[in-house]
């Protein structure tokens, strides 16, 4: 097997929208998921948003016999969502939770409680050593006005920078999942640039499926189509991308997307459509890795973007962090001029008048609860300011680097 | 360059305990260990606690003649308080934050606060490629009940992941930190067995310095000598290991400790004392790591006594999860309760009897800071139950890997 001169391997990748109570019909879109895998035999299958661990178990035992190998990566409240099931020998994995992931207090997005992480599955498939990574990025909820646009950046950085860091011994390095950004994004520019990956929709020498690649689209009885009106063909925010580091050469020979309904039923399979690539991986050739250095200006425009709107997170991030202070003082503030009154009013003081016990009180937990609140923002914000600040001085060496070049 | 035989690197670690406001005489402490750096010019400088960026600074300052070369790790709410030093250039670093590090409510401790994590630089010195991690773990504040442990455990092994993962294309690997084991402890032998990783100090061909290597003494004057009552010689707990990955051969020449007070002061330069080792790196000889093999069946031994620490920790935070859940519905059923009893009160049930405004609001406000309280407590031990949870599967599939070898 050592020598074999070509590997055809087949890619699904899917954000199964499995969130327990919330994702409707779930149940029956994860049988639906796990009768096609294991009717369609790829060779891997990274899914995103599998929050139920009752869903992955389930999956697990119905696609045994054909996927014998899988991993679930465990992080944050809910979990990260992520897991791959293998044909071959998972040999080791490594989970990475990304610094920044939205605020705890946006309920309402919930992104924070997710733990977004990026898993890595290392296999071996004739004797070819394949570096698997799958992730899930923040989600953009308005994208006119983007507040959680530099976590999502860190959060690229810090993919791209992981992926650069352990993939040194792969041969071939592969990355599916939805990355909640355009292809056009500053985030999707900066990751194939630092990264030297390639997109499977771009590279397809075969494609078949929603145009322009799109993975969220308009027609899917799932999706809100109000939010995608200015996208009336829909976006493409799921990703297979790849590369091969030493001297093999990764080829796309086809890409495809599910279009709406799975074969036999009303239904789709997610919110979002699968992305399935074939491709073929030859043991010749230079490393591809090695194409990198000739962009290295483009690149280096493309970290320049990044880090702008890297330092507009860190100036919001400051000032929230200053903002949240000084409400945590004034409430301190509040909470010892009561103190001061109470303790005057038990010396006498003031006797001839009713003290106020019930707005006293009432005013003395709103403080407290001020106090609580802006305090923990504070620190949350604090903590915000040092990962932004990190990834900026990060991309200021990377940007140092790709200068030095000639 | 490329081909010189023998390369000698001159390390030098150190935990300067300089907590701003906390720790005692710390200017005086970090202007003496910029003076000692500049001095010696030792080629790498790993540095710990150093938690003010303001005082990294003042060093970099100070050392920019002797280690043009520096980095700054940050993390957390207070920073991750590591540094790394260097004559040579930093190619590129990384941040990985532990998934686990103790408990938010545990303010006397703090450790939580500061994001604990390990750093990489990987600096290129004479055509050899050195993967350099600084890392402290958490505190242990109690070895006859250390609470701690099951964190710790974790965290020693995202750093033998971390190092494993990424560091398989350096030719040489070197740790520094406080790692808060001592050399027999469980999390010890995790780290060197799964990483191959080996101590400077049981290597060295000389040493000079406190009895045993011990970093914490109690002859120094910053330490509270009644901690170190068990261990009259005191303790290790600042390590340097080392291992090649490629074909080099690296040896320790020379390992020392400082001994109390700094030259011509009569202060030591923190409350631990630093480590500095003299290594020989040479091109030659088979790769090192080809010896982890033959110890497979001690370290499968290794790894599931750790397992089962991690387990011990899995259920007590199951439990702590199941109890701060308890207490949360509880409180909530409390203000569903009075909201019931005020209603009523409104629609003039009662109305003979004087409603207790002020009691009923204390007890409101109680319940309802129950209630935040629980909720959080219930978060966050969720996340450690996913954690732990994570890290004990992790280890189940290194068992199994290392059982299948002959």
């Amino acid at each position: 097997m050592e020598r074999e001169p070509t590997l055809r391997l087949r890619v699904f990748d899917l954000n199964c929208w499995a969130i327990r109570y919330l994702s409707k019909r779930r149940q029956e879109r994860i049988r639906l998921i796990g009768d096609t895998l294991r009717r369609e035999s790829f060779d891997l299958a990274l899914l995103q948003e599998v929050w139920s661990e009752q869903d992955y178990s389930d999956l697990r035992v119905k696609l045994a016999s054909c996927y014998p190998f899988s991993h679930y990566f465990r992080s944050g409240v809910i979990g990260s969502g992520l897991c791959v099931f293998s044909r071959f020998p998972i040999l080791d994995t490594l989970l990475y939770q990304y610094s920044l992931n939205g605020y705890p207090y946006m309920l309402q997005h919930g992104d924070w409680f997710c733990g977004k992480s990026v898993g890595l599955v290392i296999v071996k498939i004739s004797g070819i050593i394949f570096n698997v990574y799958v992730t899930h990025l923040h989600a953009e909820y308005c994208r006119e006005k983007d507040a959680y646009l530099p976590h999502r950046l860190v959060q690229a950085w810090e993919l791209a920078q992981f992926i650069r860091h352990t993939s040194k011994a792969a041969d071939v390095v592969l990355l599916g999942g939805d990355l909640n950004m355009h292809p056009e994004d500053v985030g999707i520019r900066l990751l194939r640039g630092w990264t030297g990956l390639r997109d499977a929709f771009a590279e397809a020498t075969h494609f078949e499926g929603c145009k322009n690649g799109c993975t969220l689209v308009p027609d899917n009885c799932f999706t809100d189509s109000s939010e995608l009106l200015p996208f009336p063909l829909g976006i493409r925010i799921d990703y297979i991308l790849y590369k091969a580091t030493s001297s093999f050469t990764v080829k796309c020979e086809e890409l495809k997307t599910t279009t709406g309904p799975a074969p036999g039923v009303d239904i789709p399979f997610s919110d979002h459509e699968a992305v399935m690539a074939t491709l073929h991986i030859q043991r010749q050739g230079q490393a591809e890795g090695a194409t990198l250095g000739t962009a290295d200006a483009a690149l280096a425009d493309v970290v320049t973007e990044a880090r702008t709107e890297v330092t507009v997170g860190l100036r919001a991030a400051q000032r929230q962090r200053y903002s949240s202070g000084r409400m945590a003082v004034l409430a301190l503030l509040l909470l010892l001029l009561q103190a001061v009154a109470a303790l005057g009013t038990l010396a006498g003081l003031g006797a001839e008048q009713p003290f106020p016990k019930l707005s006293f009180c009432l005013l003395a937990f709103l403080a407290l609860g001020i106090l609580v609140l802006s305090t923990g923002f504070h620190l949350f914000h604090t903590m915000e300011v040092k990962m932004l600040h990190g990834t900026e001085d990060q991309m200021w060496m990377a940007l140092q680097a790709l200068q030095k070049h000639p």
